[in-house]
């Protein structure tokens, strides 16, 4: 870790002394993974002299290791020549992903400068919606028929596998390219030659290419395979994806989670690499949204002002209560948010999860209750112990039930459940423990 | 998933009528993962069962893919003879990991009852620190000499590579386990017979065994690896870490963070399949803690109680100021956390993550200022207005700031940057935005 932290200096300081001669052979010292996060963290202007600057192989790897929105603006800057080929040398998952991100008209004149080849692989890719894991797929891959001997199969894999994606998984398919089962490359050296592939295939655990990328890609990794062929509606294999494309696809759909837990939109790039403005801009809109929701707390304490007015003490307990009603609320939302993405909670578990998370909130609702009865109770009087005894448990238990069930109704109307976020949830719970609080307030201690 | 939502519920339904040959027949159907995923989402009586019901080797398959804290609960419910069996055929990996979850008791009984050949695989596993890469390695992995010609290595592959863990990259040592480089199969197979092993070897990407398990598994991952080789201190090969292997210690650690970002604990288990008392126990001690620190929300009320009496107007903000400031530091905390998780910000980018929180903040505390100045302003006057509108510009660039060092101080001393959870910040932020509302109302509406 020191080592590569004084590389990464090194590196910084030939660059700032435009010793270029010395960048690139530091460049050449490392492996393409530490190049692109070194980077990942300069600014677009000496990322591009960088990138420049390596050998031509290194570049492409560099290349395809980088994230998605920063790909697109390398690319837009690189002199006409290099682009298209490039363009041509990119895996074609990776050219459409770097589709997606450019604009239509550069796109569509990089498509049509493509070898036919290239642009038979690419074609399918991009006819997928953008969510499908069908645009994540892999278009070369080997594949093998059940009659083969292991011996003619090596021998197949062995012409035709320079090329693949994998060859480590080998989909074993009929003559119309309907998915049989699968084959691993490991069973297949191992076997005796004369064996044929359908006597040691084994099922195939295969995705639609229109299914749901996320989902997809958890299967895979879930299932601990190296990889999963892809197919049509009609069940033909139209590609495969590998365990490290899934790998990225989470990764990715995490970043999203993640940021929208914290209200704000993912950056799509690495922190130190993205402008100030753009940081503001993946964050105002949820302020904003958040704050003009929270003035609905000030609109219930107008109500209430005048209770306020004639007990002021009751003020000195906003935070607290809105605070504890927001966390129990949060803590219940990221379970369930969680348990979704992970597939260990559907749909049809909403009751379930309704039922559980009441018990759990009134549980936590009666410890919390219990010690601010004894508290208040204590500095400020019995009547205002039971105040707010009794509002922690009511709030606690409203909030973890909201909290859970959000997610869930999210769901069900097929939104991301991510989306209501934990200071979402935390915002309305604020506005409801408020109006709970005055109301047992105004009973408890007769106010008028 | 329809499909499989059927299915799901034909076995619930065959279980409950008491049908286990039905159960048996209907486990059968479906692989190994899709059972691991439907016992977990049953409670630990039914799933005892039904993994007794399963064939020995879907048994064992099945066995790997559950939770880890499922795994030594599920073992512990096993006939005696059974479990020295499963113990016995378990990967050593997994079998370190199943010594961690069972009584110590259990555990030292049952590696004393392992065949010398699995006890000599698993202790090197368990002779490294819990957190370690080299807890989770492999110790079954195909090494190769570089003199080796290409079909000799194939046929070492062959003969050795039934048990390893991945034949799919293949460490190539010197005699005394050094590592010098790595050859994937695809190149094995596809080069010429007579090539030398060291003629095609590329350059190992290499973890040492006492890394940090997620930050080695970040690095397989993000290096689109299918393997690495793991080393000791004398750079000698102790075992390989997969890339599946990688891709779930991401998974735990994502649980972790997502877990501790909303103010609770992992569960360790599917959220359905843990008991109430268990959700509660993940999240009272966060809640309590966060409640306490709330009390100092209070205390600075207190002390402002004068203030507030005189004009209880003031009262009516106090939610939607605590909740902006609380939700701007929470922004920055779930980027800057996550920068750190992903490896793009380090411990020596500190005063540069400040520097950008601080314009960050600076920029959304005047846009949110320009609102509440006009909003606060027409309702309740200009001065109140001014108080509103520059308290916002303050605890925005304040909570911003906060929210974005935080977790770099946690890296600092070493701890989980997560673990100054959005909650937390917002408690945090709550207080000294309360100090900061009234000292600017103090001062701008000439109360004293």
């Amino acid at each position: 870790m020191d080592q590569v932290d004084q590389w990464d200096i090194a590196v910084e300081t030939a660059l700032r002394e435009r010793d270029l001669p010395c960048v690139r052979a530091l460049l050449d010292e490392r492996d393409a993974a530490e190049v692109a996060s070194l980077l990942e963290r300069e600014d677009a202007a000496d990322r591009a002299v960088m990138y420049r600057l390596l050998d031509r192989d290194k570049a492409l790897e560099v290349f395809e290791l980088l994230d998605a929105g920063m790909r697109a603006e390398l690319f837009q800057g690189l002199r006409d020549e290099d682009v298209a080929q490039v363009f041509e040398e990119l895996d074609p998952d990776d050219r459409a992903q770097l589709v997606d991100e450019l604009p239509a008209g550069v796109a569509g004149k990089l498509m049509r400068g493509l070898s036919p080849h290239e642009r038979e692989l690419t074609a399918p890719i991009l006819g997928y919606p953008k969510n499908a894991i069908g645009r994540y797929m892999s278009t070369e891959f080997v594949r093998l028929l059940p009659h083969f001997t292991l011996g003619d199969a090596l021998t197949h894999v062995r012409h035709r596998g320079g090329e693949a994606e994998t060859v480590y998984m080998l989909p074993v398919t009929s003559e119309h390219r309907r998915v049989l089962g699968v084959v691993g490359l490991r069973e297949l050296i191992t076997g005796r030659s004369d064996q044929r592939v359908e006597d040691i295939m084994v099922d195939a655990r295969v995705v639609r290419a229109t299914d749901d990328a996320e989902a997809a890609a958890r299967q895979v990794v879930d299932a601990g395979l190296l990889a999963a062929p892809v197919t049509d509606s009609q069940d033909r294999i139209v590609g495969v994806v590998t365990v490290d494309d899934a790998a990225r696809i989470l990764e990715e759909a995490e970043d999203e989670d993640a940021a929208r837990q914290g209200a704000s939109e993912p950056l799509g790039r690495p922190y130190l690499a993205t402008p100030v403005f753009g940081i503001v801009k993946s964050r105002v809109v949820w302020l904003l949204v958040l704050a003009v929701s929270a003035l609905l707390t000030v609109q219930v304490l107008d109500v209430f002002e005048a209770t306020l007015d004639k007990v002021v003490t009751l003020a000195l307990f906003i935070p607290l209560l809105t605070g504890t009603a927001g966390n129990t609320g949060s803590q219940a939302a990221t379970t369930v948010t969680r348990a979704l993405a992970m597939g260990e909670v559907s749909k049809r578990d909403v009751l379930a999860v309704a039922w559980r998370e009441v018990r759990v909130g009134a549980i936590l609702g009666a410890l919390l209750g219990t010690l601010g009865f004894a508290l208040a109770g204590l500095v400020f009087g019995l009547p205002f112990g039971i105040v707010i005894g009794s509002t922690l448990l009511l709030i606690c238990t409203l909030a973890a039930t909201v909290g859970g069930c959000m997610p869930m109704l999210a769901r069900l109307v097929r939104a991301d459940p991510a989306v209501f976020s934990t200071p979402f949830i935390s915002t309305f719970c604020d506005a409801t423990s408020l109006i709970i609080y005055f109301v047992v307030a105004t009973w408890v201690l007769g106010i008028s």
